[in-house]
């Protein structure tokens, strides 16, 4: 139905109406007070949101460009880099450091498994004369739904000293707890459509003081990129380019909506909806790609057998305007992934998952007990 | 007053309220049909709007992004690159090119003069080696108000051959005429919130064939801003990283607008507001920051005499509720600029010159004619 479409997908995620009409307004000057009070307001509702002192920065760019960011502002051509690898997004920051020249060295596990965090302690530990210059980390892999276990791997990290910790946190931040200071993440990259509730356009990296070391002898080449600039221009509350001052609105409403939630109950609320989704596809036999040790808050990924995940997708569009995520590369058509990151309430979950259950009938699927989906995942809101 | 803030400065500049709604829609997800016959759309309507053939790529980025890419992308550390220089973003691109090891020399003029396109030739035709890979031409100085003489500047670099002719179009595309094919230009970049009456976020760079020859080759570091990235995926219709999307729904209703109104009418609208504002500030008695013969059709700077530019910026917010631009640099307090770009119709010509009038009869300047400024915009207005 025309106009209809309901995104439950890993980004662009739903946008509250408050925050589309704030960004409806007509734009304002950057290099003014009015936008100066804008900047310093989302730069402190970022550092909330980021459990940070650090500084977090803003730029006119996707996750990706922030994560880039994030990497070549910290590092060398030649520098060595360990990179975890278990999906789309680690395989593409083991390309970017690869373009800059360094030395990359990958820990990598199947598409759908978890990374090891012993593996990065033996490599580690094996590092004796400190030649690793930063471990690179997707915290949650939105090609798998895999959420790995930052935490651990952090710790060992951080026992090695030297390395700086730089975290792919683009659907891990306002999904799950990332506490930058108390973790001691030195470099952490997101982007606005994923957890924080608006459209694509701005990507945010929060940088240490062991980070902003390692920017004053890193030597890959960078200008609208370069961090620094943003540093420097952020202490005054302004940008060093034409921010997007549009996006800039709404995202101060996000993070006045973020703030009344609270952060507990956001994270309570994706742990929430992640569990009763996977619930439902377990009630339904509907094989779950990623273990539950290791689900990420923001997307669940189903491999279906017996029926088509695309046929899946097609159907769940076109009769009830629900959009769901494919697999990307070797996995399309393998899987179909749903995104319960962002601006999702328990009702969201419930559509999804009952319009699944009517898609699968619809195309023939053995389901045992109709229904059932529905049933597991209505338990889990009442209790979880 | 409230909410009632009109912006006559280089960018942002104002935005239609059918394009401010259209961004207000909530976003669709960007690897769906829907998405590439937005991407279609708008792709089709920047190629007329940019008078090419070429391809046209749209990134998530300021106008500083773009351009960076529209350096980046065809050169290589150690190229040697001639570079115009007369204001603050000529100076920038230099930087640019420093930042990635280029060898840069640079043609200059002072702030407020136009570029000498016989220093081009002068160098251009010196260089019997070939070694110039790139002439970098800044078209409209934002800064500073100047239109420099892309088109002979242009000749010579077709005379040399070899080099590439890469456009800083920032504030010309949509504003003065930039035939991209009939010209030959290999590289030209611009940003949504100048002559494309869109809010901050997105950038555009047309690259010709000769150009993504060079791309072949040239080895500069990038990921994010890798137009060959871009274009792989504009082939279907697609973006390689999250597109904004909302704002994409903006450019699209923003491209009909301009195709309806007609090239020629657009640049015919920016000519007769530029000697319209320029006619009353002579009458005024206010002296014009940039010649007759190169004035930008986007911005006109005026560099006051006896009264200070910063207290006129001060009262025409205070009072009128008109946002000016400053002076960058060296220039601050210096001058002011007047935006007249993108979505600005004859009234606003008429408000801002009749505000300028009063705010300087508030601040006791001494003015021959009182109302002469407006008389003298409105014969223009009514006849050119």
């Amino acid at each position: 139905m025309d106009n209809k479409l309901m995104l439950m997908i890993p980004g662009p995620t739903p946008v509250p109406e408050k925050v589309l009409l704030a960004m409806a307004q007509h734009p304002i000057g950057h290099r003014s007070g009015d936008f100066s009070k804008i900047m310093a307001a989302v730069t402190a509702g970022l550092k909330w949101l980021f459990q940070t002192q650090n500084d977090v920065l803003i730029l006119a760019a996707s996750g990706t460009g922030a994560v880039e960011a994030g990497i070549i502002n910290f590092l060398s051509p030649g520098d060595r880099v360990l990179v975890g690898n278990n999906g789309k997004f680690g395989e593409r920051w083991a390309k970017v450091c690869a373009a800059y020249g360094m030395q990359v060295e990958q820990i990598t596990a199947e598409w759908g498994k978890a990374l090891d965090p012993e593996a990065f302690r033996d490599r580690l530990e094996a590092d004796t004369q400190k030649q690793i210059k930063a471990v690179i980390v997707t915290h949650s892999e939105t090609s798998t739904g895999v959420l790995n276990d930052l935490e651990t791997i952090n710790r060992y990290v951080k026992a090695h000293e030297k390395a700086l910790i730089i975290v792919d946190s683009v659907t891990s931040l306002g999904a799950a707890n990332v506490p930058v200071d108390q973790w001691g993440l030195d470099v952490v990259a997101s982007g606005s459509q994923k957890g924080f509730m608006l459209p694509p356009g701005l990507g945010f990296v929060a940088v240490s003081p062991k980070a902003w070391e390692a920017y004053a002898t890193a030597t890959c080449p960078r200008f609208y990129l370069d961090l620094g600039k943003y540093r420097k221009d952020a202490a005054k509350n302004t940008t060093p380019f034409t921010p997007p001052v549009n996006m800039f609105f709404g995202l101060q409403v996000a993070m006045e909506m973020m703030q009344a939630e609270g952060l507990e109950n956001i994270f309570n609320r994706h742990r929430r909806h992640t569990e009763a989704t996977r619930a439902a596809m377990k009630a339904i036999g509907l094989p779950l790609f990623a273990p539950d040790t290791n689900a990420s808050p923001a997307i669940t990924s189903v491999a279906p057998v017996g029926v088509d995940a695309e046929q899946i997708r097609s159907v769940m569009k076109k009769r009830y305007d629900i959009a769901l995520a494919g697999g990307q590369d070797h996995l399309k058509g393998q899987i179909f992934r749903v995104g319960h990151l962002g601006f999702v309430c328990d009702r969201d979950i419930l559509s999804a998952v009952s319009a699944l259950e009517a898609t699968l009938q619809e195309l023939g699927f053995e389901h045992t007990a109709p229904g059932a989906g529905v049933a597991a995942a209505a338990r889990v809101l009442a209790t979880a």
